[in-house]
């Protein structure tokens, strides 16, 4: 197959962020890309070949962009599944496969999958509904983990529940109870596969929480942590992918447990917040080996030239509207910081506006620069 | 000034590769672009906010295009100079100034400017045309270097002549005779300097030919020179910038003679090929830091993380038509190798289509490496 300056058109679902910083390697090998997004004002409208609005959950929509490209893969996992495997069941290449996507979408779905794998992850209990819980209350033992099973991200659809009152303002929907398993660290795999089976995993990255607000940070790789455990990270990563049969991104979160155990939390099929370090510290991006992979070329090195810490930019509390990134000029000035702006032109609180970048072949140092860009630079409106 | 996710757009005169690549940071920064160019199948068609077909050596064209932005700047020096002198006149941030580009576009005018500033460069003579220099032909020693003074590029418009009939096949336009210094060594610095006066240079790179065929076959950065000779380099190129008053790239062509002298041989006042490899091995890549510049940002750091070789693709001798990268699946699999496919779907003999990056910890394993990419990959037509 011929991708490059051709006639050949890859098809991506969803056109925020992720889909943006995918179309720079695209774009870097002249591969003609189609996207489909509900917004028009998505930021990967830009530097894609043909922009296509409509909703990611119709059927229709979604299995008539199908038909126009030759690969499609997606950048957001809450697609229309059905659609994708009838085009699949019709011949097209879907990268990731929606089988695997089936296996993931529903967490209770993807600890079952743990379960029936030897995967290591965190006892849990499936609920059909809320009630149903309820009913069985007695035979759960707080504090535990209340996950909804479908359409939950970025920490919405989970809380620990310490007292029975704190199920009281859940909504009644399919979901598990998980045992709350003391953790020292989050750590996060990003496995790259492709359909001829070349598999590689970038290394062990870490995410360093607020120690109060309980927020992410910092994602720091390589995560400073003992060799063997990364080791042992890594292998549990490998192994969910192949049990997977998966080709382009996994990227697999887990805890390091107080006595060094790893377990797996849980999967997302796609570039991931936590790789977007690599576009300047890895010697090939987690894009660039997405890309690669689902379109079956070879895989790049996932080692990392110099260290890289990230920073999301998430909207301040109290500010809607144009945005302004208050102080970006002045954290440019420091060594190794590069902000990836997503092009979104409004904020709103917590909305994820960007991320900021800083490498150093010091880790150390470059952890010093981050908590000055992280206390420095404001998403706000004007 | 706001430039993030605001109004604020810039102009680029030219959607060659160069511009392309340049795109690809103004989207990192969410900064709105309007490119002018005169094909409408431009590599920067893609990913700028608005296209505009037009000549670029039209006074009107580029005039009217130039009071659409807010900025302008260009990737390519052949553009009306007339109209961005006036631009510039009615208060137009126009970087760099078209004050620069009058003493770079005219070859004579630039080798005076270095005369007259005492910057090294090779003796020479300036002709009004050949018919001139032929009636003084007796003053001149052979052999020496012809150089038309405008219009030449990529080697066009350079000739040695050794015997006075090497002359005949000569245009009869303006030009240079040139004294003919035997060099070692072909070298470039790319300097960067914003309007507030800040200014870095880029390592020094060396430029490897064919051993037979006296052609650039790789830029190797850093260049293996002494570094006595590194640093007289970095000196001069930050001379010829500061003199020039310079904002934005400048890429300063030098040799090193048989005696480690350093003279300048051209410049380029714009993003340069000879800096391409810092997309991957810089810390901040030419393109960026030329965005950084314009737009009186900090720049940022000029160092390497790691070696970095290009070699450039250009089309092969004997095919016109739509490429083909033959074996670029293969060269996808070896360590530290990136291909940047500039976007233009017909391949012609000596047509720039992209370029090769490698890059390692190990400049010797990277120069074996890019020796194996160069054999390897063919740019032909179906």
């Amino acid at each position: 197959m011929n991708y490059f300056s051709s006639d050949f058109k890859l098809g991506i679902l969803g056109g925020g962020q992720l889909g943006k910083m995918l179309l720079f390697d695209t774009r870097k090998f002249d591969i003609q890309t189609y996207v489909l997004d509900p917004s028009n004002e998505a930021p990967s409208r830009m530097a894609c070949n043909q922009f296509f609005q409509g909703d990611l959950m119709d059927f229709d929509t979604v299995y008539n962009f199908g038909k126009k490209v030759d690969v499609l893969t997606f950048e957001i996992e809450l697609v229309n599944l059905e659609a994708l495997e009838k085009l699949e069941n019709e011949g097209l290449k879907v990268y990731p496969s929606p089988k695997t996507l089936r296996k993931i979408q529903n967490k209770g779905v993807q600890k079952d999958f743990y379960a029936a794998n030897n995967i290591p992850t965190a006892p849990f209990e499936r609920f059909e509904n809320l009630d149903n819980l309820k009913s069985k209350i007695n035979d759960l033992k707080l504090p535990f983990v209340w996950k909804c099973t479908e359409f939950g991200y970025d920490g919405n659809g989970v809380k620990i529940i310490r007292e029975i009152t704190d199920l009281d303002s859940l909504p009644n929907v399919e979901c598990i109870a998980e045992e709350m398993i003391p953790f020292k660290n989050e750590l996060a795999v990003i496995v790259c596969q492709n359909p001829s089976g070349e598999i590689k995993t970038y290394p062990v990255v870490e995410m360093e929480f607020h120690p109060e607000a309980n927020q992410v940070e910092y994602v720091i790789c390589p995560a400073r942590i003992d060799e063997k455990v990364a080791e042992k990270a890594r292998a549990i990563a490998l192994n969910v992918s192949q049990n997977f049969n998966h080709v382009g991104l996994l990227a697999v979160e887990m805890f390091q447990t107080q006595n060094d155990e790893v377990i797996v939390n849980e999967v997302a099929p796609r570039p991931h917040n936590s790789g977007h370090y690599s576009i300047e510290a890895s010697y090939t991006s987690q894009f660039e080996n997405h890309l690669r992979a689902i379109l079956d070329l070879p895989l790049g090195n996932t080692d990392s030239k110099v260290a890289g810490i990230m920073v999301n930019l998430v909207g301040e509390e109290g500010f809607s509207g144009n945005v302004v990134y208050e102080n970006i000029e002045k954290i440019l000035g420091w060594n190794g910081v590069t902000p990836h702006i997503y092009g979104k032109k409004e904020t709103r609180p917590f909305r994820k506006m960007g991320h900021v970048t800083i490498v150093n072949s010091d880790i150390k140092e470059a952890r010093k620069i981050a908590e000055d860009v992280k206390n420095t630079i404001r998403v706000i409106s004007k």
